[in-house]
């Protein structure tokens, strides 16, 4: 973990399991979280928190400043938010516009125009991988401990796929199986890219008892990565086994595990693995 | 439409309407029909015809030969068959494999080994858009007069995600909404990842009745442009309408329209126009 120059944590969550996980890594220490209305999904009563919309930007920023933070994380999922449902106070009105127009550049734009604002508030943002004292992510890998040479060739072609699509900021991740590109992520995201191969003809993909393909995921080349890191978790490896891939590929650096002993429990039991890579 | 060199056109019909709009445009020419197992789904009963496997290639060869043809076209959809349950003759014993194989390096490879394993046997193989007397598809725009700006801007976007995806032979198409890539085609093919761009959430696509994005459909710069040229019909306008696109733009002599006459209706039924442009 990093060396830490700030005193108390703004936990900024939406979706999904990671700001549990962050609370539990950060326990015993002080955190506030800003619960984010219509994306965080799980319990937070448990915590000091306040339930306040994407919107409210000044809102937001003012609850941080009350409870004492001086360091963010954003985590877990956040979609684009409809304007026209939107809860926003006079900074929201002013931000979320601007925040979207920059969104015309793809989704790092958008996420960039938010970190800056909140750093000009005076926050340090803080990285989700840096809590989970999982920054250094390190080459090697997990579950099934020998993948196949044809299970390399596709992780290798897989990454390269995936890195192209991030440099066009399409998104973060792509299957390939027997060297055939069976799906690119774009705004479906992973969960629903992985239902789409399951769906796929059974000649052109694996199967659980004859598994085949690589699911990569690497962060852009211009990502925000203290907000937005190419994260897996058990769900994404489940839903690879039911697709019949035969593993995931991720960077060294570049990639979160949420529940990392769940996530290797499911690999044995599935027979799948995860290599970490150098970034290329 | 090319001078023809050739006397009797064999149809090797795949699945959709395609091959039926052949017969149509070839009405009173000597034509023999192969009928795809497995995937031709239209009704073939008013002329000569066989039906036989993909894998049956010895025997699709010497029908062909039978029935007189010096010339082929392939028309329809054909999806890589499943090796465990596929008919296969001598002739198709060694050339499926070897077509499966070099399928690693993505569809296209596929297709080539094919035509050139027909073309070896003596046939002239003819493109589904010279029959249809659409070789020049030209520059010019279908339907709705006036695109806006900011259509204008994501065909354009479109149209360079197509040709980087295709590049990197991945697919033929991509979906761009307020410069947003919300969707790239991989071997799910265009229906699929249309209705993907309908299920994703309102706020960063159109609706029918607020239109946004456009659907980018152009040949790969290795592709077999006589056997597998991108392909739209009424059924893709119909699912470009659901999903609150705004268009679809295809390039110049690159991309084939089934239909005309009822893709120009559903244009004007639904708002949607189709921009055809010089290819880059």
């Amino acid at each position: 973990m990093t060396e830490q120059n700030w005193t108390k944590l703004g936990l900024i969550a939406g979706g999904g399991d990671l700001p549990l996980e962050i609370l539990k890594a950060q326990a015993g220490q002080p955190v506030f979280v800003i619960v984010l209305r219509g994306f965080a999904d799980r319990d937070y009563s448990g915590v000091d928190n306040v339930s306040l919309s994407v919107g409210e930007i000044g809102g937001i920023i003012k609850a941080l400043r009350g409870a004492g933070c001086d360091a963010i994380c954003f985590a877990g999922y956040v979609s684009r938010p409809d304007l026209k449902a939107l809860k926003m106070d006079t900074r929201g009105l002013v931000m979320v516009p601007r925040a979207l127009a920059a969104g015309r550049n793809g989704d790092d734009a958008v996420i960039r125009v938010v970190v800056e604002e909140f750093e000009r508030a005076g926050f340090a943002v803080i990285g989700a991988d840096s809590l989970l004292g999982q920054d250094g992510l390190p080459v090697g890998c997990l579950g099934r401990a020998e993948a196949a040479d044809a299970h390399l060739d596709d992780a290798r072609k897989a990454m390269m796929v995936a890195a192209e699509i991030g440099r066009l900021d399409i998104g973060q991740g792509a299957v390939v199986s027997g060297g055939v590109v069976l799906a690119v992520e774009a705004q479906e995201g992973t969960n629903a890219m992985l239902e789409r191969v399951a769906g796929l003809p059974a000649p052109i993909r694996g199967t659980p008892t004859d598994r085949s393909g690589v699911l990569a995921k690497r962060p852009k080349p211009i990502q925000e990565r203290r907000v937005d890191l190419p994260t897996i978790g058990v769900d994404t490896v489940e839903r690879c086994a039911r697709a019949g891939l035969a593993g995931i590929v991720l960077e060294a650096n570049g990639a979160l595990i949420v529940d990392r002993a769940g996530v290797e429990a499911s690999l044995q039991e599935h027979g799948l693995f995860v290599l970490i890579e150098s970034a290329q």
